[in-house]
């Protein structure tokens, strides 16, 4: 029932907090039509659900195989790049996506390491914080007058969008790549960013607005830091900074 | 609620014989999304319908301007060019579209005159005999091992293309937004190197390879920092590592 494409297996799709199962029923059908494989699931109102067997309407394989989790951190934990859809135009400059590109972008990642696409609850879309554990953000362009898009709508347009990104990459291969691709996975971001943190706290540098600030910098970081080495390297630099400071002040 | 572009209101959307009232509820809010407003319905089991009123989600403008007929032709009598959505590769040569360039065709043709395109019921899909009153016939590439579409996310498909259709007609401008480039100045970044070395200097972080690690740090922060703004947090937070060391150490 599943298809083998060039690597689209790595391509994760990740609903969190969803409310209705037919919406989970409806995205397992859809991607199985575009012949894509991994669902993630965080925190699901009902699951398994009858509700949900019945708008898979065949596509069961993916409901049995898809991955419940705690809290979308962990759900992205193993991918090097992150895309959170969003119905906004947010006020600080993460880089957005359309549809199209950031299938292309998702296909051209999912070479390299797995990638993963983000969709938020039903009634209010992925929250700030969820938003900024992604690298970029995608808004489908809609109506802006009726812009809300049902979830399993959403997911299947760029289910459709991946698909043919995948059929013009395996014809004519096309790899523009601003920037170059992060081979971190979010798991040794999340890392990094911890220590940041706790050496700003340390330095007590948090007098201001802290989460603008924390995010500022996660997303300097997220295009700066591109490799295992990077992160060794601003992780030593951290850890020089902390000794330094135990050590003066013993 | 409903935008005005080109000329999308000339697209009709008919679904033929449709058996859940929920799909033409999904249908009409993922048009109403893409700024459609014609949806004609043939024999529609049930219609309308308390399901269709709550899978529109708001979309119910759409709903009571949709209009019903008894056949495919009668609802089709006023369109110049009519294509016909089929899972099928048919034997007899049809014109047979990809959802890209049938949603390109439909909207040149409806500069000319009104279109249509036409999806059938659930379980069977358009009749040979529907499928022959169409000018050309519409294919959504799919996994052939699970071909079958939702009908709503095939009309959620074809809305999606019109409307990319007509944003690439309307302007020619490629909005892909990938992270813009860097704003800074060098001298701006030079400065703010200076700033990171010396405060590596002072935690006593430079017992390695120099040169290679202060290459590696600027690379980073050169694709990282991306505005003024950006360089001042950066500097701030140097600034506040350097009064806690300094602090300490008095």
């Amino acid at each position: 029932m599943v298809e083998t494409f060039n690597a689209p297996q790595s391509v994760h799709f990740v609903m969190v907090g969803t409310t209705h199962p037919g919406n989970i029923g409806a995205a397992a059908r859809v991607m199985t039509n575009m012949g894509l494989s991994s669902l993630r699931l965080v925190r699901p109102r009902r699951f398994p659900d009858p509700e949900a067997i019945a708008r898979a309407a065949g596509a069961e394989r993916l409901l049995e195989m898809a991955q419940v989790f705690d809290d979308l951190r962990s759900a992205v934990q193993d991918c090097s790049f992150v895309i959170g859809a969003t119905a906004r135009q947010r006020a600080i400059e993460w880089p957005l996506f359309d549809s199209g590109s950031a299938a292309a972008r998702l296909v051209s990642e999912s070479g390299r390491g797995a990638s993963a696409v983000v969709f938020g609850p039903e009634a209010s879309g992925l929250s700030n914080t969820e938003l900024d554990l992604c690298h970029a953000h995608l808004r489908i362009d809609v109506n802006e007058h009726f812009p809300s898009l049902n979830v399993a709508t959403a997911i299947g347009i760029v289910a459709y969008e991946i698909r043919q990104q995948l059929a013009l990459s395996t014809s004519n291969q096309v790899s523009e790549q601003i920037p170059t691709p992060a081979t971190v996975t979010m798991g040794e971001f999340d890392g990094l960013m911890d220590h940041v943190e706790q050496v700003m706290e340390e330095t007590g540098f948090f007098l201001g607005p802290r989460t603008k600030l924390v995010r500022k910098l996660r997303r300097m970081l997220l295009y700066g830091v591109k490799s295992g080495e990077d992160v060794n390297i601003m992780r030593g630099v951290l850890t020089a900074i902390q000794q330094k400071l135990r050590a003066s002040r013993s």
